[in-house]
């Protein structure tokens, strides 16, 4: 069952040749950038631009038509007007192509007859051609171990456990973008826009099996049977952890959605309702769906509730502690004291004028001192009460030192405690001037298993979800994801 | 009494001279970093700093004692411990000196008897010599327009028309370095700490009347004389908008707070129903706090309810759209459908396939045509069923196009829409991997009075902020901030 779906999506996300319908010398041409990233990204398998007018595009040999070239095809992308799409078709079906990826719109999403009855023909083709149709309407896939860029956007990095079908190339755009600068790696992902034959519940029953997903995430903005779409989501959630973003949640929202992706979004009780029978963690924006991918890319089982919060870093204040105390316990964590032994050896190292020797922890007196810091989170690591560590770097201020050497010794200071032991360690670090310094200060942390949130609220939020996850499918005592120092690059 | 006050708080921000006591050839302590700071904002005043064991600090003449520097002194900055601080005062009583501002932490925030005694000590101290103290435990005052940085931080823009006063060092550097980033320039910063001689209110009543400060802020962890604070905040919000973050809104925060900067945080609930009898702004957060100053500095009166949305440019999809209308109404917004007019001309000039011909305007079909999209966004801001024009551009798209001069002319087209109507435009610029790109073409649109949101929520929360604001003083109609082209630069 399993292999027999794998072997299902086999051309989807790893085609061997690859056609693109809809090239030209015109760069801008959306046909020509899915070119000329496949080219970008080194493709590994065969390309073929088709048109008729050329016999060579961006430095490979042109075909005038699909049944011209020599070889098997696997895949087609096309990007040509909606009318030509059917004749389109009837080529694809004579070679033998197994999936056609359409970039093209003007399909149901536009509420017009001529619209709906263009898509009943191709669907009608896509089945009686034996092909697949991803789409119409979407940018199509991003298969990273396959080198297969996402449309016209090429990203340089290697392949992960992440897995994201979404109705909005857009979302899935940014997702990519914004996750891999965060240390996400994704092993497929599919914008399948109107989902005319392939859809939402397909994709979903692939990466349920597909080995190399590790976690599921979706965005959706209705559901075509969303009976199957709620059962499937309770199954897959048993296995691998699955949050939704799911779009049109208001009337406005849920009216563009038609618009856009043609879907019926329904209402959002029901969606949040029937999801909070599957233990899927449902998400509300962009932000919360990568913080909380990241989060289950980093640990995997109950988080626990109580925070320690170690804030005041080069004498940067402890504002950071009483924002971060409102932001975890206003989301139902705590904060909870210290024990008397802790206590009494921060007291012993920290002194009094200039820090808050409690929790949250303000080591704001040390200045850039790292010998004194690193003994204060390692009492504060070492207590009892304490499930998990969100420390503030604020990297702008570090910057500020001028000190290239304190820069890297604070790195190894905090990466050194995530190896000696099992409790999560969550970098905040504030957005600032300093973007390259935060950027690379962020990627260290991350490969030592240590995500970084911009704020308290943005992690506090994430802990929730993952303890809503996990305390759902009753899985206790955190565990550091063993997949992630491998897969994140 | 407006002149009386201006004149009672001349030495706190425009002091002629500056001693620096706790300055040494450590360049890690902080003493030293104010001067360093100082000396880098180059100071317009004279500078002095106070060591008994050297002659120069910096390449600075440096003074043995406060008493032995042969010219006056207006200001002090002490950054020696909590024990020295009362003789140092003597000295400052003999010399004259007008401002103490003491950085020195150890005092009542400690919560231990000496702590409580020794700010009682340095209090009285100021009474009975004639001097006036910012602090203790405080980063002290940011002044750009006498060119003092704040505290170590050295900030190179010129002043604006923002006031901010805060309980916490670290809450205001934050705001400083993060604002200056998007636009926000200020006209006087103090953190001002555990506030033993002048607090919270003291600095407002001064920021009322001062003519170079048009928007005033505050974070306050508590208030000493509520009843005070909040009929100031009244008169305040009467003539210049006033946004109030209070930390400490929840009891673990509120804790924390006591250790912070020894407030009594007080019940949110009060502090909440207070203000909101105020017509003060009230935020929960940083991000929520710098939108709301942004939102004030480039929109003035009543922004209005009716949101109009155009997304997915360069093909970015249709997914922000949906975003948009989701993140607008479920924060009381609205996101009205275009007259039919409007409808009807969209459609003359738009493809039907890859757009959304309907407000949230989806114009993903156009690609980087920004003839069209030209067009287009000059139908929706003349639609009159619109108030405001959010228009998202994603950075990342627009930087991966790999044109220079679509990355201009994109800007050129927005800019020239701002320029030749009144209707507000707020641009939505997601973070992304071209994190230059971003910031540069965030700051040309800033400086033609188009603030930058990250979010369509963030930038929706800040239209229901300065409309609660408009609405409560009774101001209808948005007129675009007449200072802020003069005062960004």
């Amino acid at each position: 069952m399993n292999q027999r779906k794998l072997q299902e999506f086999q051309t989807i996300f790893y085609p061997r040749s690859i056609a693109v319908v809809g090239a030209s010398h015109d760069r801008w041409k959306f046909g020509t950038r899915y070119l000329q990233a496949l080219i970008d990204s080194r493709f590994k398998g065969r390309l073929y631009p088709i048109n008729s007018s050329t016999d060579e595009i961006l430095g490979i040999k042109t075909y005038a038509k699909i049944t011209s070239i020599p070889d098997s095809v696997d895949y087609v992308i096309v990007a040509i007007p909606a009318r030509s799409v059917p004749d389109l078709l009837d080529d694809c079906a004579d070679k033998g192509v197994k999936t056609v990826q359409i970039f093209t719109a003007g399909f149901s999403e536009t509420g017009q007859d001529e619209g709906r009855r263009l898509e009943k023909v191709i669907e009608k083709k896509s089945r009686d051609g034996g092909f697949r149709i991803i789409g119409p309407n979407c940018i199509g896939v991003y298969s990273p171990a396959q080198r297969i860029p996402f449309g016209p956007m090429h990203f340089s990095v290697e392949a992960g456990p992440v897995g994201f079908i979404s109705h909005s190339g857009g979302v899935a755009g940014n997702l990519i973008d914004d996750g891999i600068r965060r240390g996400v790696r994704f092993s497929k992902v599919v914008s399948f826009g109107n989902g005319c034959d392939l859809d939402d519940c397909d994709y979903l029953e692939y990466l349920a099996v597909d080995p190399d997903t590790g976690i599921v995430g979706a965005y959706l903005e209705g559901a075509k049977d969303s009976r199957r779409l709620f059962s499937l989501a309770k199954e897959i959630s048993k296995v691998k952890p699955m949050i939704i973003w799911k779009g049109g949640r208001t009337p406005a929202g849920a009216e563009t959605a038609a618009s856009h992706s043609g879907s019926l979004a329904g209402s959002d009780i029901i969606w949040k309702a029937a999801l909070r029978q599957t233990g899927v963690v449902k998400v509300e924006n962009h932000e919360e769906l990568v913080d909380t991918i990241l989060g289950f890319l980093h640990f995997s089982g109950f988080a626990g509730k109580r925070i320690s919060v170690v804030a005041g870093l080069y004498g940067a204040g402890g504002g950071a502690s009483v924002a971060s105390s409102d932001a975890c316990t206003s989301l139902g964590l705590e904060v909870p004291p210290f024990t008397h032994e802790t206590k009494a050896k921060l007291a012993a190292i920290l002194p009094e004028a200039g820090s808050i020797l409690r929790n949250p922890l303000d080591v704001g007196s040390i200045g850039a001192n790292l010998e004194i810091l690193n003994m204060a989170i390692g009492l504060v690591l070492t207590d009892p009460l304490i499930d998990i560590l969100m420390i503030q770097v604020p990297v702008d201020f570090l910057v500020g030192l001028g000190s290239k050497k304190i820069f890297q010794d604070t790195i190894e200071t905090v990466v050194s405690f995530r190896k000696n032991q099992t409790k999560p360690i969550i970098l905040i670090s504030p957005y600032g001037s300093a973007v390259t310094e935060r950027l690379e200060f962020e990627r260290k942390l991350s490969h030592a298993n240590i995500p970084a949130y911009p704020t308290f609220e943005r992690a506090a939020k994430t802990i929730v979800n993952l303890n809503q996850y996990y305390g759902f499918h009753g899985q206790q005592g955190m565990r550091i994801s063993s997949d992630t120092l491998r897969k994140i690059s």
